[in-house]
């Protein structure tokens, strides 16, 4: 089974970390393939940002399955595209995010989302809206350190997780974590186990690996996205200043 | 007072006949322009459409605030690029079908949206959930027209407008009707009046004229969107091919 | 246009600086007239006080039509009437705390309504429930200061304002505001400076210019409620100590 | 122990068969007293009509305690004024409609209420939401006969609500049923047995019996509505045309 | 009349006292039976001691039935067992947690269990949820006292109560108070002393007062569980340790 | 990887073909096996069956941690037990209908399930509601063919689950479906096919296989449920007619 993670920011510098860790928990049968954008922002953090990396996601997305590829995976919390993906391919597309939080919801009463700033609580209370999980939300709770800085000192970037992880269960009532942001993928180990040290013993998910089993799955069991709810987008007039496989030039 | 309606397509032969619909309805002081897409779609019909519209929107919209004009209005009941819009500028950026939505609301008790096809009833559920008022939404009907066909025969399109107006109106429940799709500006007392002739006496919205009636009161008032729910998006490396004030090259 | 402001209160040393408040806002065209009432209370902060206001209310939206005015304003927060008068009349009528909660509603993602006492919590959570807006209402916080003596010691009622603005913002996630009571219009700029000067750039709405823009906007646009959400009452014997145009004596 | 049953029309010919009907279920030791408006409408079925009985309602309730009683039912299912009689006065006032479908919840899925017409629809649905049941009610039906012809053709009467109810039972999935009209008082076994006649088993409630012991219930326990919910209005200057106790004059 | 309370758990030395308890608020008419379980846990605190309590519970309530009883009331605020004991009589099982939750939604606006643990409050929310009345919860707050500790220091138990009543009247915004398990019957005046006397004036329900009067209300008024909703369990082959009118050996 | 599947009812000859029916879709390397119940009943169609199948499943699923087992299912669509064996075991424990609805709920914007009969409407809406998916629930549709007869003739099974699904997808608006009883294991792909062919191509759940694929992913990933939604019962008398861990004799 071959699944293409779309790493959907202009960082080419992360693709080889980025299928390292997505390889790390795979199947051994599984191959990996991680592509990033040409176009779009160096990280996504806010709707303009969201705005700039979705045509380009799609794009890929199409390619992807054009390469014969089982399953993709967008690699980032936002989701960014799932849906215009899934209209263009008949290939299972998993958003970690979605993915993430359903299985919390299996797993514990309510979950927090351990995210960037406070302009992502907004966005997280909308997608647990749109997956139909609000009442599952217990909370978004901010660490304030940016997408960017988050590997620069690994240390204060762990104690703001494990702070607002501690608000999330202790204040707000979460039973299970989500780190908000695929830049931290891996850290759900460190997080759950640092939290446990303060008392506070809830499982922490990694979304990657959930996004990623989760493709596995679909692709085991030949199930895909509802065409009903995704239909195949009309053809018409489009212009568009790069070459897509949904504008022909 | 300068409104800018962004066309969020690439048919320049549409602005003629947006401008003259919007002029007719504002006040005799206010200026309207209307500014047409370079990249994008022909119509906005589903997620691919949206996704490929919002970066010219969004340029558009910045643009618009250099211009010095006053407000914007992103001429399409989608709403594409309204969130993205609003994180750019600080003038007020208006969604016809937010603005709909929430005036049908104040008016009756449920509201119905009058949808091109099937697949627009989950975007306008969503919609609704978005903007708060899934409980006032009585349904979105769809009247099978294309949106590129809708003036290719008036007489079938408004007996598919009515028939799915009476349709809301008779078994869902709706007490104000809203046309899904700002193609159909100014169609609103035709429906209306259509309506009554069969028995079905319900206001029919006319989203354009709404939007920009929101837009002169918003002016008006100094009033704009919340900072602290559209916050200014952080500077950051973007690689984007054609030029934009947000992705300096 | 002529617009009729009911100030819907017995106390009619307010018709001047009502009269004022609303001319200062409209269009230049517009006429605005004030009538208080009759029968009632000096001022309405509970249930009591609404039962012995609505009678003499609807009184004065028949005669305000029977007068040839073109919109009805209910100058009070509770939208005291907004219901029965609708039945009685077919211009719009308006409410300022429905108009003001839905433009709150399109203009940032929760509101906050500062209101008089505890005692206006459930009412104004019942109010947004009943406009379909209950997920967008943070919160309802009090400032404590009775109606009669908001002019009192108007520094400690913005303090108090303030207070409670902040709390709503920091505490409860408003991202806007809305002073609960028509006692407080025109206080909007300065509680909105003030906040801002504690650091939380909030807008914040004057109800009543929302109201009288909301009534400008429909009688432009032809627009008034429902009949199928407000039908007109059937002919029956009603016993009534005034003289009524809806109970013939 | 004695219950007071205000009537809150102004049809006095109804006192005595209201007196009976509850005087028939309550135990024997419970006195009734019914008292009429001496200012309203001759019946309940719109927002006009419940504006002018609540000034009196509320007037006769407080009343009430003076005299004594122990329990206060306002007998009508709209359950006009009840919130502000509750601020008036510390015995408890219990609302059929309240009563019943906080009973009818207890003891199945969903609820129905049989209505009078279309218009009621949205009132119940508003009742429903106030009361905290919205996910509750299956459904309201109209039988399309006027609150003052309920007993001209018992027959045709009986057969609406029969039709009615069937439609809620195998359309909307209601598994009990409410008349929604205490006009409608001790109907309840004969539209019972008419739909066991039909197949549909359901029990079906008599509202009136429902307060009573409701009422009864409160009293035995020394129980009442909380003040925290109600609190006792201020005093302030009010100008009315009839004395009463919350407005000497 | 004849109420069976079934006491549903093992702990036989408990029957006289919750006899006295219930006999002492039903109508002297009412006579009261008290029926332990055979097998079972010696109190419900998890889901584990529900598992283990319901066979035999449903056991006594058929049994109740065949004993010529005209109510059951199942003395557990987890209800435990109440949908199954429905299927499998015609006789009015009563809970009291439903019983007190809708009746406290009758009486103010929000009301706040106080429960014996953390672990309490996902099923107290599940409940609610259950019984229709999310949106009425307040909170659920722990007393941290073990069920078989209540009785060991009453003075800390009161504190405990105390403590949890006023968090909920305060910061969770509860205007009357559910002792959260029956083994605090007859605390109800106690509590809501101790709370007055800390400025907290709120009513407090006794739960099995409460259940019984729904029972005698019920059994007056010839009321029942729907069928509809709880229809009778098919025959089929049952293997169960002990001999149960439900599963024939 | 062990993953035991506990069949919660007494009807062990079902053993045989419900391991056949995993082993089909787990990977080479996971191991299979199936428990019947020594005490219950012989399916699982109402609250009673539930309540009698229950002790032995979480008798069941205790000794499978002890017998060393990596996860375990309980093979019924009404998640018997589900919520006391997660007390009990730290190892996970999958319900079917948990994990099916959240991965219907990631693959369409509605689903339905089809059930045996009327009676399980209300349990389907109680489960969507409990796992937090009310909203994303289209419909629950009836076959009516008992559990014990679902084999009896696959041709009229099978017409009547496509027969609902039909009317879930055109009626109700679900774009997936989720057959509602696990009598129903590998029939998805003909209900599928069948659906197809007479025009409504919607995904067709195995809840089965969804479910033992959740359970390897939660034993890969090293993941299982929150301690704090489902913390370890305390230990206290049991008195019990069988042998069990929890209940030692």
């Amino acid at each position: 089974m071959h699944i293409r993670v779309i790493l959907p920011v202009i960082t080419a510098s992360w693709v080889e970390s980025t299928k390292e860790g997505y390889a790390a928990v795979v199947r051994p049968s599984t191959e990996i393939s991680v592509v990033p954008l040409d176009w779009g922002t160096a990280s996504i953090e806010c709707h303009r940002d969201e705005a700039l990396v979705v045509p380009d996601i799609i794009t890929k997305v199409v390619e992807a399955e054009a390469d014969g590829v089982h399953g993709v995976i967008i690699d980032c919390m936002a989701d960014p595209g799932l849906d215009a993906a899934r209209e263009l391919v008949d290939i299972p597309v998993v958003g970690p995010a979605q993915a993430s939080m359903h299985l919390a919801a299996t797993l514990a009463h309510r979950f927090s989302v351990l995210v960037i700033s406070e302009g992502d609580i907004m966005a997280v209370e909308h997608q647990a809206s749109r997956y139909g999980l609000s009442r599952r939300l217990a909370s978004a709770r901010p660490i304030h350190v940016p997408v960017l800085d988050l590997e620069e000192d690994p240390e204060a970037t762990l104690e703001a997780l494990v702070a607002a992880g501690e608000k999330a269960v202790r204040e707000d009532g979460a039973h299970i974590l989500i780190p908000g942001c695929t830049g931290l993928a891996g850290w759900a180990p460190r997080i759950q186990a640092a939290l446990a040290d303060r008392g506070s013993e809830v499982p922490v998910l990694d979304p990657p690996s959930v996004a990623v089993k989760q493709a596995e799955t679909l692709v085991d069991l030949g199930l895909s996205h509802s065409r009903l709810t995704y239909p195949t987008p009309p053809r018409k007039p489009i212009r568009w200043p790069w070459k897509t496989p949904f504008a022909p030039q």
